[in-house]
């Protein structure tokens, strides 16, 4: 079995290297990663400067790469080196991934590239409170529970390939989560922030903005959200990647 | 009526203008656009550093801000700052935005990101041969035969709004279309680039690498791609933001 891993916080994160941990023995792993902290990319990609590629020793691995791109890019440049992947793993995420919203993340957009590829896969997350959470390292944070569950689901995909209909599965595994903890299948929740932009004046009297994401209070039985929120429990939800709206086309084109 | 307008090619970008003009007497038409190209940007979000915003003249339009960040950051800075929109338009995209890839771009994902927010929205791109195509810029492309059929799809959605399950139109227009065109209600294509990668050797004799998408050459019947590149229609597909599969869940949880 051949094992992609990559994630959004860079190939240097605790987190990546929990996800190698928890499968290197259930196939080959090759990672490729982004080098610097991606969080927030999205499905970008890189198409208007060339990578650098470089190697990086990370124990448990076959081979790895740490690249100056996106993590979309990543799984381009592992499709295009390696080839014939069983699985692809995206994370472990330093903080949860959740709603409609995980487009936002460059976590489950890997994850959704590798999809496109036709290769199952998984984004996984963990979520972390906000004192824990160092940007891009976690070096605070334990990984031990979000490892086992990963491997679980992993194991469970590579053995038995994922439902028909089924793309991807999108995982987030509550911060005090341990191993007896539940599984929700889950929908993802509308959404889970509600950004908004805070003003400040600079010392020369400018003002600037920053985006703010200021978390939904409103938690739907059923959701992603209200599994990890409410029942703290671990949701795995089944994302499928094409958005056509499933509704009858002709109610579309009598608008015209 | 009030209709905010942004683009990934940037505030400057004639498509961007070809937009407002095309809808400045449907309502009144604030602009919020990123200062620079932002092609292939996905759903990125700036939460890293702040924002610049710089008010920029655009002809048609009520107010015009430049913001130095990404195509969703545009959204939601207008949703903090002047409310209640009735439409979103994003575009008018200089090239092709199609298939499960329009994840990809900044374009669909700032409409993608005001269908979140409740607004229904458009996302459109005109098909640009690559003679025509100067990055971001696009002096030599006519968008007045895609302007007509933006005013017409704006139109159709502030008279008689989305369909139920329809969070936002995906609008494509062939770059030979005239007025006369049919338009074509689409699904989502697979795919539409088989993205790989292309390695070169710098002066110094080390490896560097580009992103190339290379188009794929299948064409299946109903989707956006074959709309478009076949039967040279403008094509529509109706997007719901949701990506959760439309399995039984059981089948699952079976899995674990």
């Amino acid at each position: 079995m051949k094992i992609l891993i990559t994630n959004d916080d860079g190939i240097y994160s605790k987190g990546l290297r929990a996800a190698v941990e928890a499968v290197k023995d259930l196939g080959e792993v090759y990672v490729v990663a982004p080098l610097f902290q991606r969080s927030a990319s999205g499905r970008a990609m890189t198409l208007h400067r060339p990578l650098r590629a470089k190697l990086v020793d990370v124990p448990g691995a076959k081979v790895a790469y740490g690249l100056d791109g996106m993590p979309v890019d990543c799984i381009i440049f592992a499709l295009a080196r390696f080839t014939d992947f069983d699985l692809a793993i995206s994370g472990i995420n330093l903080g949860e991934n959740l709603s409609t919203e995980i487009t936002v993340s460059g976590t489950a957009s890997a994850a959704i590239e590798a999809a496109t590829n036709g290769i199952p896969s998984i984004a996984i997350s963990l979520e972390v409170s906000r004192e824990k959470y160092k940007f891009g390292e976690g070096s605070e944070v334990d990984f031990s529970t979000a490892s086992h569950f990963l491997r679980k689901v992993a194991r469970a995909v590579l053995r038995g390939g994922l439902p028909e209909g089924v793309d991807m599965l999108n995982v987030n595994v509550p911060d005090d989560a341990t191993e007896e903890t539940g599984i929700a299948v889950t929908r993802l929740a509308h959404r889970m922030y509600r950004p908004t932009v805070e003003e400040r004046v600079d010392p020369k009297g400018n003002p600037y903005y920053w985006i703010v994401g200021r978390k939904c209070r409103e938690f739907e039985p059923g959701t992603d959200v209200y599994a990890l929120k409410v029942e703290r429990k671990v949701s795995v939800t089944p994302i499928n990647i094409d958005m056509t709206a499933r509704v009858d086309l002709r109610e579309v084109e009598r608008l015209f």
